[in-house]
Formats: structure tokens, sequence, C-alpha cells
């Protein structure tokens, strides 16, 4: 039997977990394995999310960025090409073309690792006839956008006082809004619709209070429709219902799509939000994977595919994936709940932001007409100075009493306490569960009723 | 039907909860009950957890760790009696006997709670002829224990450096090293075993090591068993072996015990650690029930009786009692898996310190082989400047792969990740459950495999 060759697409959290667990997988079962990796940036294994933070300044190189170089990953096995962009798959032939430096290659493969990861939308407008993007306006995904964003953040600097809209209120935006601040700039966030959307809007407008408070100026319910330039740089935003909102800097922060055209043009499955729907094993087809941002991912609790892009699920699937290629059916991916953290820190506000399972939008469109509640609560025991206010809101079934969710708006050391629920929620245990589960206690950690349980037990008792 | 009596012993967490909530519940009911409590002290629903942090000068007054007074139980409806010690128990006849200011009364019940808690572990050698304390020699358990501690600390301090010894390596013990070293006090901990014993040898010696960095000279396998005096007050400490250690005050933190005389000399069930073994609605007989430190409680994971006197569980069970003892099997206590956590915090030392679950010595006497693995990680990305080393112990059985427990060691941000292990052992999940799950993930947060979960993943590998 020849050696079997795996090709993996995108050298990033998924293909790079995948390549090396594949290889280690190989190596246990005593099987020889030949790895290529098909990487179209120069770039490897960096971290996506430590982009806003190495803007802000709290990281002051880019290379801390980087978890592997290609160079580590090429000394670990992986047979790693840069610059090489897939550009044709043939399913029946087992092959792969791709363009580097000009030049057409093909490639063929036993096994196919799909790990192309999303790309940042970027509409229309903000782009140059020429599909270049009009100077000023950024996106916030590669480190190349990093690069650019502190060169530009850092040569304003000197000038008189500047304006950086950020348009969408999501993660992203929420931390460039952060990064930007810190950075001495006035800062709008444009966001369509609430403040961090994936929380219901009522713990949304906490957020966009916090913000507000630490000098960010919010505007709810406003879509970017457009731009002006003057010079060859932007100067403004224009919005759906018309306004003008003059800019130095645009943060396009309005989300990622699944970078699929690739495999979708191939014939391979899709979903509505055009990431690829690999079965939890990871395959798509008898010999084609796929792992990371471009897939979507079953809900845990609904069942239902969704797109949540996050290298925690990334890093998961690629081992999924990078086992199976081998051992077939040996690993599942238990799907995803929608747990996410964030904070904002600016001068006195140091907020964090959390939340895991379904919201009120998301429990009502899957048919559950989930009973919620928020409950006010502290961090620690309020004689403790590190006692801080948190807000907890949780959903349950009142039918089932199953736990679907929640979300959490509150001061240091309250983003974390997500992980709890999303303890509960992974098991699909009941809100009752949570209230009467033994968590950890001492004065300056938590209040004598822990806050999320104290906010499971009050909606317990209301249901 | 007359109106329902519920004679309560005892006005802290475990009394006071099930006080107001027989109140809620026979309110919600319709029904009118007298509730009459006893409490031996002037002191109600304090803090004891909180008393060390007092003392250390975090807490500015006792009142704040005071979380209800007695007038604000007897507003709320509770015919509170203070100065009442409750001397003797006719269960044939439903009456307890209590002493108050001199005189004997006699009380009838209809439904007796015992929520007597639980008294420092105070050795003969400990006392004088009077039966008084050595002076200079204090436990940490009462709100006067704290007031004579903040005299201690404070009148010495204008003298010359001084000596604190802490007898006890537990909970209390290193919270009190912290607070006598951060009042400026050379501190020795002697400890019979390790320190944090609760946590395996090889996660205490990183806690020793912690606390000899801070100043604090730790002495393991140091049993006291004698004092000296001079002068009327303390002098030193005599330990099993005939070593002198000499001090200038000695704080006692060799634990606690059920106080239980009371109801085991009626005859009523008492376990291994002198407990009351209450069934898991809190019921002894079918009017007498039980909650808090002078009960012992079901191992959720093991179902053995054991003995954790902590107001997270005395909350929980006092409103379990309140709840049945006007509408009878409502509710039921759900066990104790040990979740605990604190920490060390002086000068440039901050350690947390958590643990949930069996260790491997617990493990080990319930017949389960356990296999452990330690892993060291980070609570944030390594690229944040929060990031900080935490060491996770997690232990399973290799067998069944339940999860069984877990222990972290670490700096800020990592202590209270002990509850999501907590809530995985609370559904009986598995360590693949643990390292499956979708955890809250942001650099400043968390690594991208979050580290209870590494740990936990790294493990399932190895079973």
């Amino acid at each position: 039997m020849s050696r079997q060759r795996i090709l993996v697409l995108g050298a990033d959290a998924a293909g790079m977990s995948a390549a090396h667990q594949a290889l280690r997988t190989a190596r246990s079962a005593g099987r020889d394995v030949e790895v290529i990796a098909l990487e179209k940036t120069q770039d490897t294994s960096y971290s996506a999310c430590g982009i806003p933070y190495w803007i802000a300044g709290d990281v002051d190189d880019s290379d801390e960025l980087v978890a592997r170089d290609p160079e580590r990953h090429r000394a670990m096995g992986v047979d790693l090409i840069t610059g090489a962009t897939a550009t044709g798959l043939d399913i029946d032939r087992g092959e792969v073309t791709y363009s580097k430096g000009g030049g057409d290659t093909r490639v063929g493969y036993d096994s196919l690792i799909i790990a192309t990861g999303a790309s940042a939308v970027v509409p229309a407008w903000a782009r140059l006839g020429t599909g270049d993007l009009v100077p000023g306006v950024v996106p916030v995904k590669t480190l190349t956008d990093g690069e650019l964003w502190i060169q530009h953040l850092t040569s304003l600097r000197a000038g008189p006082r500047r304006r950086v809209i950020v348009a969408g209120g999501g993660y992203i935006g929420v931390e460039m809004a952060e990064a930007a601040r810190r950075r001495g700039y006035d800062v709008t966030l444009l966001t369509r619709s609430t403040v961090m959307a994936s929380l219901d809007p009522d713990m949304g407008a906490r957020i966009a209070g916090a913000l507000e408070a630490a000098g960010i100026h919010v505007v709810t319910g406003c879509s970017v429709a457009g731009l002006t330039q003057s010079g060859g740089t932007v100067t403004g935003v224009l919005d759906a219902a018309g306004n003008h909102w003059p800019c130095d800097l645009l943060v396009l922060a309005l989300g990622v799509v699944p970078a699929t055209e690739f495999a979708a043009s191939a014939g391979l499955p899709t979903g509505r939000a055009g990431g690829l729907l690999a079965e939890p094993d990871g395959s798509l087809t008898s010999s084609i994977w796929a792992a990371g941002d471009c897939c979507e991912a079953r809900h845990r609790t609904t069942g239902d595919w969704v797109f949540v892009p996050l290298g925690t699920h990334a890093n998961k699937q690629g081992r999924v994936v990078g086992t199976n290629v081998i051992t077939p059916k040996a690993r599942q991916f238990g799907g995803v709940l929608g747990t996410a953290v964030t904070r904002f820190v600016h001068g006195g506000t140091h907020l964090e932001i959390a939340r895991t399972g379904l919201n009120v939008r998301e429990a009502s469109a899957a048919g559950l007409d989930a009973q919620v509640l928020v409950t006010e609560g502290r961090t620690a025991s309020g004689y403790m100075p590190e006692s801080s206010p948190a807000a907890v809101k949780v959903l349950a079934d009142p039918r089932t009493r199953e736990l679907l969710g929640a979300q959490i708006v509150g001061g240091p050391a309250s983003g974390k306490r997500i992980d709890t629920v999303a303890a509960v929620l992974w098991s699909r245990g009941s809100v009752d569960d949570l209230a009467e589960m033994d968590l950890a206690y001492a004065p300056p950690f938590a209040t004598v009723w822990e806050i999320v349980q104290l906010a499971a037990r009050r909606l317990a008792d209301a249901l």
C-alpha cells in the first residue's frame, strides 16, 4: 500500500491542528503518511482574536500572535507551501490545482482537508475600482490588517484630534472601539441593530451604556451604506438613512463569511451561511473533510446548523478530522453552544461581556418559548474590595426546565463564569442543576450564592 | 388545625435560610406558621469566611460581615431569641429546654430544625484550668474571635517584630497566615500533614513554595501538642517531636467539629465525623430536621457521608429544609463535591487555590484507582499582560472515563475555573465531556484550549 497523502487547504488553527493530529495519529498507529498543506498567505497559526489587543498596544509584536510559524510546521513534518492558492478541485480524480508565483500546479490527494477559514465582510462601496480598499478603510482579520492599523493609528496620532468610525457592534467592533479609544482617538461605533447583538437587546443596552460612559459614541440601528472620500482617503461614512458621519479612519467590523467559494463550486454541500456542512466526524465525502471557520456546525441544543467561527471550535474540529482521516469514526465533534466572552477596558471602565447557549431570539426561532430572568449580583462578597456588580440573564424552557442559555455583563472576574453555565448546557442540564450544584465560594471570589447560581435559582423559582 | 410551630436551633446561614424559606413557603401555600429561633450568641447570619479578610484589613468593620442582624430577622417574621442555649431535647414530647440569663425555659415544637453549626477545634492544652483559652491563643470562628485578633495584631504592632504561629494548614490557616503577614508579623505555619491537605501533596508543595516565597515559614509534618506560657500569655508551641516554636500569638486553625452533642445525646443519628445524618430532604425523623455545618452530607460521586462545613451547603440545605418543613418532600439536597477556593496574596504573590471532587486519597478510599495528570498552562493567551501560570491536576476513572476531581494552583483568575469542573462532576460527566465542551475564549480570559479543558484533554488522551 502506498503512503496515504493528506492534502490540507489552509494553515491556520483548523488546518494545522488537523495536520499535526493526523501525523500523531499515524505515528501511534505505526503508519507513514504524507501531509501537504497549501496556505495562500505567508502566515500560519496566528491568533486573529489577539489582533485588536496588538493594535491597542497590549501586545508588542505580531510575532507574539503566531503560535507556530511556517518553519516550525515544516520542522514538525508538514510539507507546507505558502503563497499557494487553491484554484480547482477535481473530486473524481482526487486532485487540487493551485497557483503559486503565476504558475499552476496539480497535486493529487488520498484525503483532502478543507480548512480555508473565513474572510472579513467587505462591502463593494469600501473598494476602489481597482478592487483595493479605499485608503483609511481596513478590516481586522489578518496580520496585514493589524500592521496597517498600527501604521494608521500611530501616524495620525501626532496630528489634531482624529475620528475613527467602527462599523459593526460585535466582538471585533467593541474591541476595536477600545483599541482606538486607548490610542487617543474620538470613536463612534455604528451598529445595524444593537451593540453585541449575540446578546439580547436589554443586555446590549447595558454594554452600550458602559461604552458611552467611557467616551465612545454609540449609534444603534444604523446601517452603513457607503462612504465619502477626498484626496484618495476616506472622509466619512454614509448610513442607510442618508446621514453622513465624518471620520479619518473606518474600521470594517461587519463580521466574516466562510471562505468556501472554491469548495462550493466543486459541488460540496454548504448551508444558509455559506459554510460547509460536515458530518460530526468532519467528513463531507469519503475522502474530503472540513474543519474550522469555513464550516457551519450543529448547535448542541437545537441541532440546527449555525455559523460560529471561533478558534476554539477550529482547534477541536481540526483534532477530530486529523484523527479520523487516519482512523475513521474515531472521534466526533460535539457541536457548539455559541459560548463567547470579551471585554471593554478604558480608563475607569472594565466591562466583561459573555454569553452561551440560546438568546431570546434564537430560542424563539427554535420554537422554544423561553422564560428569562435578569439577576443583579456581585462578583465577590459585598464587603470585599474586589466586589463588582454583574448582571446575569438566564433562559430556560418552562416546560422541561432545561437551561437554554445565559448572558453576563459585569465587572472584573464576571465574564468567565459563563463557562459554568456552558458546562450545564453541554450536558443538557436543567436550571435546577445549576441552582443546586456545588460551586466554589470564598469572599474574594464569589457571593455565598454564586451569581450564576443565584440567577438560576431565581429563574427556577419563577418557572 | 392550630398554627404549626417551627423551632429553629441556631441563627446563622442554615438556620435562618430555613426559617425564612419556611415563612415564604407557608405564605405561598396560604398557611400561617410560627417560627421561633434560639441563638446562643448575640450574632446572626454572619460570614465566618470573611473573618480572615476583616483581620487582614480588607474589611473595615464586622458589621459588614453580617448579612442580617437580629432586628432584621425579627422584622422579617422570625421570633428570634438570642443568648439562648438549648440544653435538653425531649423527642417524645416535642419539647426543647433552653437556658437564657440563668433561667430554664421549655418550648414545644411541631417541627424542629437543628442548625447548630460547628465549633473550632480547641485542644485541651490550649485552655487554662478555668476553661478559658490561654491569652494569645485564639481560633478564627466567631466575630468575637475576630475582634480579639484585631486587638492582638494592632496592639502588638507598635512593639518589636513579633511572631505569629498558625497551627493548621487548611483554608483558615493559609488565610490567617496571609492576614498576619500583611499585618507585618513574622509568621510560621505548622501543619500536621501538608499545606492544604484537601489537595494532593504535590499540589500542596506548590502552595507551600509560594507561601515560603512570600516570607511565611512553612513546616509540614508537624503536629502541635502543647504550648508554653509566661506572664499569663502564650510564649511558644510544642510539637509532637518535642520541638519548641516560640511565638507571641497562636492561631488555632485546626478545623471545626459539628456542634451536635445536644442532638446526639437525645439519640439522633450522627456519623463518623460527629455530624447529623439527615436524609436528602433534610429530615432526621418525621418532625426533626437538620441543616448546615452540624451535618454530614452525601458525596455526590461516592455516595459516602462526608463532613464539608461550608456556607454554600448551609444555605442550600436550609432552603431545602425550610421548604420541606411546610411541603414535605418538595426538595432534595443534591449532595456535595467538596468544591472550594481560596487565595494567598502578599506583596508580589497572588496564588489561587481550588479543588473539587475527589483527591487521590479520597478516590482510593472509595475504591477507585484514579488516573491523574498535572497540566501546566496559563490563565490568558501568553502574549497578554494578564497571562499567569496555573497548574491543573485532573483525576478520572480509567475504566469508565468518569471525571473524578480537579485541583488548581495558579495566579490571578485561575481559581474559579474549578466551577467548570464542578459542573461536569455534578452531572457525572466524563473527562471527554470536559475536553470537548464549548468554553469561552478571548485572549485576556483564556488560552484557546482553556486550561481546565487542556488538562482534561491530555488526561483523556492518556487513559
